[in-house]
């Protein structure tokens, strides 16, 4: 058993900032205050050591509040989007089983409304007779002042988005966490001065994991609760932010904003979504310290992440395995790929899940398959292409997009291109391609037969669309599904 | 079971600078493969699993090899200072069970000489019939590049030093280690690029733990057989070092070759001896990043670590715990002392030792009697006065010899004191101050009436001698015994 974190480190550097919101700076003592007083009051509301405690709220204190009272409370926390439809965080809480509710003014209704009827808590002073807001009740937060961590105990659940498919619930130990900070420090580094912004959900791994290494670490979280361009280019450059994590469409906008890199960063962490090599290009060309990171939610992030020295070397490459992950390539048999042929990834490590929820534990020393395709090159850097579930199967070929929409790229006209499966009665799928021009007077064909030149007669787009623009997720993920439905029109 | 470190940076940063001597550099790679082929010769020469292995080397790539090849072994090391005594030593390998040893040229006619005659191997190509070189040994080092860890298995014997008293031997796990690299990583900060001057001997504490924590980081060590203040100087200023550490008689003296701080230096870890303020002045003034260390070899080195802003404005303070360790200051009751106040220094946590050799274990959450004396202030600040050993009783009264000296030393007069205890057949002990004058024409008796406004009638020294220059260890520590002998014969 160990001290819960943000004790721990409240004792070893209690002056040290420890969240930033906006104006306000908390140190570790502070935020370590106010841990207990808020544990408190969610044991007066109910909250009993073992249960689930949903968590619905947005970037914001009471959520960096509730991920730390955790431990002192003994339970497992279930983070749920803020932006679920009501059927779907309806079926996120049964499957969590999840009685209590932790919510804000803007979640309060969708909270309120759930046919499952967990018990709501609200952090924010609302007036409803259905509930008590947090704020007003009285606990005894001496009893919160420290937790014991078990580091194979369950922390908390987070439910995978995915574009397609129904979420499944992904229970994190505090060991996962615990070992993904370390691993995370010794590959990027990690300075007693360094401050984090945090601008993605933290109930998305990417910001959870920070607000967790940091409080590892004893440094310093700029929490924000929107992706507001602008201002996060004004902090960059007013502020000694020195590391940012970042999804492609964010860093996007923050180069169209800020032009050169701010003089304080010491590394953007890019994942999120596979990085447009021009992204990268003109992100490095404008002197930002980017890092490319490949992260599940099922392994606590990072899986492996390149420094921005391998970035420049190799942009495209997710670089190595972080120390004790280790990642394997392999084919449908389960056998390793050779150096630079696709295949399955698959990742064991200390950072891994212990499970989905409802489902089979995984052992211990457990391969867990991601769902996702790549390879290893010769010096063990690894590249991911795709989603596997974006694998165009046409006439019994295995087609890869990545692969199709990286040739197609190579010709100067073309800006952008999303590749997928067309559904046919005659291959069971074709090869469709969603193009956007950069020069509209080059013809289809023209593009065709390019094309030819390059990839083999079964890979060819059978169905081609050009488009304006390509339907992406707010994190920058081609949105299939709807590149799908263009060209079925197409067709 | 966790992999061996080696192995696993091998994997994670296998092009990455691992150790550096004189003109070579070792990728992760590259001593990763010389380790395999080390402990296939090791084994092949008849070193066999659980076996303690006896290494008595100057700090060399032979010695780093040793401590890697370790796990993949499976053996614990017993690391031997090579400036032993034959007696010393012998008493130390038989206390160890150690039946091979390894040694080096300059070690071997000691080894040999050994009553306790263990196996005796040599890195250097000595002709002598009584060995075989290990370089000419072949072994099968594909059966050795990789080990298997757990944490809770003993790794190192490293036996205490001190200025007076048996030495003990000190068992640490792979996970004291483990946890004592993480906790420094989170204090003084880790970044890829690092690299660690290590001349502090790999068979003490300070030296080992560079060498393991930099596997874990995947940083670069370099490794210094002697200290050579001009040419460390040198190295410092040509090449990217960007940490050392340091005991404070090095620092005087690389103050005086270097003046000014090299400019990539970003910490300089100081320990193994209180640092005379006069000291951390000089340095700060001349803008070296001192950090100050309060280790131990029982702690696998740091217990508590100042960072160089905490330094200046707090010289002499060694800071807070790291995190997960705790310190305790108690009386001779066991009952905290309040802030401020003198009592004896207790440590827990992951990174303690298992225990003594010979003696009973240490519970896993135990409190262990550093036998130093300090305070905590009332920010939770770490004060090392000195070894409890060195403590006065005169007339059943408990006299810090620190506290004396503190007094004396602000007399403008005088350079340097130390205070001790001299045998007293009234009293027990009395109270003896040796000390060096900036001022020769200041009269005892003067030093003394200033002493009186500053410290209680029983405090008072009884017993004074003027000297040219105190009697200092290698690693800076005052030679406590010898001032005695030099004021038995002044009493």
């Amino acid at each position: 058993m160990m001290r819960d974190w943000l004790s721990a480190q409240a004792q070893a550097r209690p002056e040290g900032a420890a969240l930033i919101i906006g104006d306000t700076t908390l140190t570790y003592r502070a935020l370590h205050e106010q841990t207990a007083t808020f544990a408190s009051r969610l044991a007066a509301a109910g909250v009993e050591q073992g249960a689930v405690v949903g968590v619905l709220l947005s970037n914001r204190l009471e959520a960096a509040l509730a991920v730390h009272a955790a431990p002192r409370l003994g339970v497992t926390l279930a983070l749920f989007n803020t932006r679920l439809t009501p059927a779907e965080l309806d079926a996120q809480v049964r499957a969590a089983v999840c009685r209590i509710l932790v919510c804000e003014r803007d979640t309060l209704l969708a909270a309120l409304a759930l046919p499952s009827a967990p018990h709501v808590l609200c952090v924010d002073p609302v007036d409803d007779p259905r509930l008590t807001p947090v704020d007003r009740i009285s606990g005894d937060s001496a009893a919160y002042c420290e937790g014991a961590i078990d580091l194979d105990a369950p922390f908390v659940m987070m439910f995978t988005s995915g574009t397609t498919g129904t979420p499944r619930g992904v229970v994190l130990t505090y060991g996962a966490f615990f070992a993904s900070a370390m691993a995370s420090a010794y590959r990027i580094g990690v300075l007693p001065g360094d401050r984090w912004l945090c601008v993605l959900p933290l109930y998305h791994i990417g910001g959870l994991s920070i607000l967790l290494r940091s409080c590892l670490y004893g440094t310093a979280v700029d929490l924000w609760q929107r992706f507001d361009a602008p201002a996060i280019t004004e902090r960059l450059k007013a502020t000694p932010i020195t590391l940012i994590s970042l999804v492609p469409t964010m860093l996007y906008r923050l180069l169209d904003d800020a032009g050169d890199a701010p003089p304080n960063l010491r590394l953007v962490l890019l994942g999120g979504a596979a990085a447009p090599t021009d992204l990268l290009e003109r992100a490095l060309e404008a002197g930002w310290p980017i890092a490319t990171t490949y992260g599940l939610t099922e392994a606590a992030s990072q899986v492996a992440t390149a420094l921005p020295d391998e970035v420049r070397r190799k942009p495209g490459s997710v670089g190595r395995p972080l120390i004790f992950t280790h990642v394997r390539v392999t084919n449908e048999q389960g056998r390793d790929q050779p150096p630079g042929v696709y295949g399955n990834i698959l990742v064991r490590g200390p950072t891994l899940m212990r499970g989905y929820l409802g489902e089979t534990p995984l052992d211990a020393d457990a391969w867990f398959a991601t769902g996702d395709i790549g390879y290893l090159d010769a010096d063990g850097d690894l590249w991911v292409v795709q989603r596997r579930s974006d694998l165009i199967i046409s006439g019994g070929e295995n087609i890869y997009p990545a692969e199709v929409e990286q040739a197609l790229r190579q010709h100067p006209a073309v800006a952008d291109v999303a590749v997928v499966g067309v559904p046919s009665a005659e291959w069971g799928q074709q090869v469709g391609a969603a193009i956007v021009l950069r020069d509209p007077s080059v013809s289809v064909e023209a593009i065709l037969a390019f094309s030819r030149t390059r990839l083999a007669g079964y890979k060819q787009p059978r169905v081609v669309r050009i488009v304006a623009e390509l339907p992406r997720t707010a994190s920058g993920k081609i949105q299939r599904e709807a590149v799908i439905n263009l060209l079925k029109v197409a067709g």
